[in-house]
């Protein structure tokens, strides 16, 4: 049984932002070595997530747009009350799930032809960490 | 240590559709032969998803409803102008996630008692595909 | 490869309560004596829920008034219609998810350092119960 763990790191330009990581998740699955399992695709941080989804322009904007109705940027959220102002991205974070599980068959990712891998960014602007585990054989 | 993997398709009549999938995921968990492990369940579409919930027919119409008022079906989604329809099928799939995983325990799913899996379709009458991966010993 | 399975019990006194679990999650994990791996924390029932967030009072009510803002306790739910009153608790187990994995790395939860494990019940004020289930090494 074989592991490998990596961390991607991400500062991004603007406080909301959708990066899609599928062929950095693959590269990491590759190098791992394994033929056969399960790959983790978690953020370490409560105000970001990671979804698959379509890599199409529209229906990022269309998932942002979304989140935003829901739970809005800027409201005067009762966590607020400890001096941060992010709690829209605590909230989007919930929403969209922190973590995916990547099946991993003959080497290669095992997703559909539309399924793309993206990190969703909600209070960028600052160093943020998301962990890769793969485990198999 | 073990590994099986097999697809469901699925070819629905109507576009949204929710489909309970409980015995035919045992079946490919006894089929496996694990005995302790873990059972993933995932749509390989990103209009499609997998979730938990009651086997009541009243529940699964008021998930479609509450779906429907956060993304509804129709309103010009961003994503319609490449010609798809279908926006608001990616943002359900979204919201009640793409996937789960059951945790096997001597040799069978270890749900609770109430908990049936279910396969939601949001964009059908078409063939779609899902990814069932057992992983133990 | 290893396994190790646990179950929580939960009897809330409130219907709808947010429990940090982190530190009993971690036991389970030193328990197993699991270095490299993977760790499930999933609901057993159809009304509760498991998620990431913030340890802080603030954000864990700003995410119950989102709850209750798109899946309101109270009103006729079609699942109401068998006699039941917990139609919200449904929908909102469905909106946070029921389960996470963790992944474990040099023998210990690889977190962030705000990341923190809740069951979220939402209908309680009885016996519920929670699996924990550790793969690897």
């Amino acid at each position: 049984m074989k592991f490998h763990t990596e961390y991607l790191w991400f500062h991004t330009e603007k406080r909301r932002e959708y990066i899609r990581i599928t062929d950095k998740v693959r590269e990491v699955c590759q190098k791992s070595g394994i033929k056969e399992g399960m790959l983790l695709v978690s953020a370490m941080h409560i105000s970001a997530g990671v979804f698959v989804n379509d890599n199409e322009a529209g229906i990022l904007s269309d998932i942002d747009n979304m989140l935003e109705s829901i739970a809005p940027l800027g409201p005067d959220y009762l966590h607020h009350h400890t001096g941060e102002d992010n709690g829209d991205a605590h909230l989007k974070s919930l929403l969209v799930h922190h973590q995916i599980i990547v099946p991993i068959t003959a080497g290669d990712l095992d997703l559909g032809p539309w399924q793309q891998i993206f990190y969703a960014e909600f209070d960028g602007r600052r160093k943020k960490r998301l962990i890769i585990k793969v485990m198999g054989e």
